[in-house]
């Protein structure tokens, strides 16, 4: 049974390319300003998002106790594993709101429902803003009207959901077997980027391959764990954090089987899914709030994957790494001293340390470096950190970003 | 059986004084400079504590993964629950430091118990300072030569282990029942307050009670779980943290049975270590590396202490709610958002929050209050946080303190 050779290698049938959720075929998006707070005048803050055909979709949603109204409205709209539409506000995020709250949010998934002739249930809801505002309803209601989903709407989308995003994230990735070519789109907001009450990651992500509701949970789950689970910006998680993922099928020929476990495309979408996460989550870490720099940390070596997650995230997220990073410091004890409290099997004579390629730890001890160089190199926009724990396998990577005063400025000065 | 009312009370026996590790009958410390790192020249570097009798001895280590070279020496000289002296640097960690390290943590051992006519293994031995550096024992040497521990030495012991805390932390507490009085002292530095390379919390605490080796590691676990480890600055922990207690019965009469779990002076000894480490914990906290308020969050109702001490330590540890308290900004919303994320179980409808003892959220919705009154309170160098989950008993109090411009400053700054 012959195959392609591109099937051994995942990476060689996919391609990441310059677009969004309205790359994949079937999908329409829009976006309008209904003022929810003050901001600029060319502020979107309203999104919607449409599918010419029934989804499959699959969410994950904030593990923090404190749930927004629009999650508790999406995840019982999501439990038959459907959906059709979301529609998005930025400015609000219908957090500690009460029995009101939920209301509004049913309302918002009612009036989209409405506008594209779907059952309330077809629809997600989102928003992300700050926490104890209740929403605008009318002046979302008449945004709404005015909105015009749309095939190239992908670009407004991805903007009226920012916060404090100095930019919008998008991208989309193409994966072609045998004579098929399907798209997979995203895009992405504010990850722990968390501004004062506007602590939200929002993910979005559309494809137009068939694939199986319960496939498109499991390899969303694998892509995000590889992922946005592996980026952090503080630490802080907020009631509002979803990432959805919406399956359409809508290039998929007549006798196509649905993509599932067993397909042999199934690697191929979700090598897809996990690239276009992985670009978001990087481009989310790059652009948080006050950061000069992204990190990535590169664990190997650990007892097991388990091991390397914690080591690499524990590394990513220690304040006093952030702020080494920020000052260019080539202070590898705080990145050890990190590892070491992580929770991973760590032993000191085992490690080899890495800053931007150059060995600064092994057998124990501290190797002789060039500081003044690795001083510089350390002033790129992308610092690589690699620790190699020396006990097993285990590899994993995490992304974080630098701590700088802008940081402490931007959510010390924000007002309530 | 008849017994002293203040005996029902623990309170009321106890009282903190000023003083420190020289406080208690039978402890003599003094400190010298050595030059172990560039530092003005007043500086003192070099710590000595010694007991004119024989200790029992208890000692809690850093669960860092990452150990240094005085940890592993103390803990295998400790194995016996008796020591009768400490020797402790500043500037220098003796960490990462291999197999030179350890040679060079035992013999700092070595010259104290010559200098002391004791065993090397009656003395412990501590290091606060930069990591990956070898410690100058030459200098170290000749600086223990001209040290003399004195009666009143308990003020320049504390200087010595200074790294960048701003001020010295001493204290002691008296407890008394019938005709004894026994004495409590501490100092401690540094904790969490995580200067660049010298990231050691190292408490050290003394007592003329005669305390049993078993009573003393229990109830110095439980003293620390209850302030020490309550205590967050920046969530990194070091290779060199050490907390000790020497118990020394300086103060017993002869006849006087030692105090162990089921003596009825068990309870008064506990408490005044418990004030004594809550003191030092708080002291601790306010003095954290550029930081300008101290943060004390009660939590209450929690379905569990172990719920409370999580959720406690969460909100204290979130850099949200930290940049909030440094900006007075009354940003209830983090805070809420910090409990629901620490694991602890939370349910929004039934907690109640309240800032500066001002109501703002109850019943699953903001409470309205008079903000610019509340900006002015969360001006106060204490601010105070208080939260009730409504769901159970379990109370817990964490400190921690706001994350400052300066912080950063600090931490980026500093040059290896």
């Amino acid at each position: 049974m012959e195959q392609p050779s591109h099937l051994d290698d995942p990476g060689e049938a996919i391609s990441l390319l310059e677009g969004g959720v309205t790359s994949p075929l079937g999908f329409l998006a829009g976006a309008a300003r209904a003022a929810i707070r003050e901001s600029p005048p060319d502020k979107l803050d309203l999104g919607l998002l449409y599918s010419l055909q029934p989804c499959a979709a699959a969410a994950l949603f904030t593990v923090n106790r404190v749930r927004a109204a629009p999650i508790v409205v999406s995840e019982r709209h999501l439990a038959d594993g459907r959906a059709r539409a979301v529609i998005v506000n930025s400015g609000c995020a219908n957090a500690s709101t009460g029995e009101r709250g939920l209301g509004d949010a049913e309302e918002m998934a009612r009036l989209a429902a409405e506008k594209l002739s779907l059952a309330p249930r077809e629809v997600v809801v989102s928003s992300t803003g700050v926490i104890g505002w209740f929403l605008p309803m009318e002046r979302i209601r008449s945004a709404l009207a005015g909105l015009r989903p749309s095939r190239d709407g992908g670009p407004d989308f991805a903007r009226a959901i920012m916060t404090t995003d100095t930019v919008p994230k998008s991208i989309a990735a193409s994966l072609s077997y045998d004579n098929h070519r399907y798209l997979v789109g995203g895009c992405a907001k504010g990850s722990g980027m968390i501004h004062p009450q506007v602590a939200t990651m929002l993910v979005f992500l559309t494809t137009d391959a068939p694939v199986q509701p319960q496939f498109l949970r499991e390899s969303l789950r694998r892509a995000a764990d590889a992922s946005f689970n592996m980026m952090t910006i503080d630490g802080d998680t907020s009631p509002n954090d979803m990432v959805l993922a919406l399956a359409n099928g809508a290039a998929a020929g007549p006798g196509d089987e649905p993509i599932g476990a067993g397909h042999r495309a199934a690697p191929l979408v979700e090598a897809a899914l996990a690239r276009v996460c992985t670009h978001l989550a990087r481009e989310l870490a790059r652009d948080a709030e006050g950061a000069s720099k992204l990190i990535e940390v590169r664990v190997e070596g650990a007892a097991d994957e388990a091991d390397a997650r914690r080591a690499a995230r524990t590394v990513a997220g220690s304040l006093l790494v952030k702020t080494a990073i920020y000052g260019c410091d080539p202070n590898w004890g705080r990145i050890l001293t990190a590892a070491g409290y992580s929770g991973a099997q760590v032993h000191e004579e085992a490690c080899r340390l890495y800053l931007q390629g150059v060995r600064v730890f092994a057998g124990g001890l501290p190797e002789p470096f060039d500081e003044p160089a690795l001083r510089e190199a350390l002033a790129a926009p992308e610092v690589n950190i690699r620790l190699d724990l020396g006990l097993g396998a285990g590899a994993a990577t995490a992304w974080g970003c630098d701590l700088t005063p802008e940081y402490v400025r931007i959510n010390a000065e924000y007002t309530t």
